[in-house]
């Protein structure tokens, strides 16, 4: 589980890595991203994952989020893993939305997707065990947000692991994906025409479950995609029993850019730093 | 001097802008990035200028030195030019540092760039009058400030006009241009081989004058480019008669990156705003 650091600069008085590994479950070079924190005193830190829409990379989040300050603020170190594997070897489409770029943070089983588009393995597995050695004073605790795709991506994996992930976030998140145009192309590619297997990957289906971490959802009103790929009703209702476990919130006139993400950033860290 | 919306974003609760407009000087259609903030109270705000460095659009700095929130806080609008004439009719080179991407923000008077490349009137002049309009409730009061190449602009642009520039500010600048290759590169191409031409885009020369607005400039020690490209002790020994009206800092182990300047962001703003 060799990793090479690609760049390091500091930041706020931490630094932002970007490392390089090759994933044996994804059967690929993967990049990441990892900010460390200052942490003078040399206090437990814990682990923040952030999970990025269709078509990034680790870098979007990296570059235009501005989390570095509040990160270091609060003592926390940020991962942003990539969206898919990657090369010229790997699947892909020729649409935004689906292969490289648009892993959909799922394990497939359709072929040619079955192959490599483990995204759901690769961050709770392998990922996790590459990372935890370059944390310092890691204290185990963690917690998971992502945005539009990574949302979706964020609320699955932190309700399959109930136990793991202290909260989650998500910004505009795709929250029905089995009722959507991007989640049905990715579903139908990736785990087949039968729907019975979605449920397993779609947030409105695993929020129905006994015990949920507690969530924090930003939709902005401004937003293209609103409520076209990302309609709340369905999540709303199942989630309801949770009461105000699941926080529903709306931001007006905001749309789906990192403009949106940087302006509310600083409330999502609020939000965990209450729960790790 | 019509402009067009290509993008508005709320953010932070101001709205950042990027517009496009055909330029008369610089005989290119040209984008512009223009931050307003909210203003709730209507007052009178002022405007700083951020001019980017070398291969920078006007995105660069929108998208990654997180200023939005800055200038929100502060009430202030902020304009980001790009860095040179653009298009394929367009004299071009193929390095990184000469051509477009690389205007320098001088007036060239060397075929084939005198044709175009007139970042200096271009931003003193025709761009003025197209973003003073733009900004509701402007005050008239203009700051300054720059990153490497752009930092070199704006303290030349702001000590060339120091009735009009309150105060000027920059992060890792090419301060001593005729004295290190980036500058005797562009300087050549632009100006031509005699030196005395170069002597009114310099800002080594330009410091030695009697009045100059009050500067802050910084430096990171993990720079790649510094010393080499970015040597101070020219600019210092120059500025030495103005004493505490020239601040010189240096960062320890900040590189030329947008990590750097997101990180001393609100030191400059803060620096700013007791000027104007």
């Amino acid at each position: 589980m060799s990793v090479e650091i690609l760049e390091q600069h500091l930041s706020f008085g931490g630094t932002q890595f970007k490392y390089k590994h090759h994933s044996a479950i994804l059967k690929s070079d993967m990049t990441f991203s990892l900010f460390l924190p200052e942490n003078k005193d040399g206090a437990g830190i814990p682990l923040v994952w952030f999970l990025s829409g269709l078509t990034c990379t680790d870098d979007n989040f990296t570059h235009k989020s501005g989390f570095q300050h509040i990160a270091n603020k609060n003592n926390v170190a940020v991962i942003a893993p990539d969206t898919s594997p990657r090369g010229e070897a790997c699947a892909n489409a020729e649409a935004y939305d689906l292969g490289q770029g648009a892993g959909f943070y799922l394990n497939a089983t359709q072929s040619p997707w079955d192959e490599q588009f483990k995204m759901y393995d690769y961050i709770t597995k392998e990922l996790t065990e590459v990372v935890k050695p370059l944390v310092p004073n890691f204290n185990g605790k963690e917690a998971i947000m992502g945005h539009s795709m990574g949302g979706h991506g964020a609320l699955v994996i932190g309700m399959k692991n109930p136990g793991r992930f202290a909260s989650i976030s998500a910004f505009s998140p795709i929250l029905s994906p089995s009722e959507v145009p991007w989640g049905q192309k990715a579903f139908t590619a990736y785990l087949g025409e039968d729907k019975e297997a979605w449920k397993a990957w779609d947030s409105t289906e695993l929020v129905k479950g006994d015990d949920v971490p507690p969530m924090l959802i930003m939709q902005g009103t401004g937003d293209n995609f609103y409520p076209g790929q990302l309609p709340e009703n369905f999540f709303l209702d199942a989630s309801a029993p949770h009461g105000d476990k699941v926080m529903y919130q709306q931001k007006a006139g905001y749309d789906h850019s990192y403009y949106f993400i940087a302006t509310f950033m600083e409330d999502h860290f609020n939000f965990h730093m209450k729960h790790l």
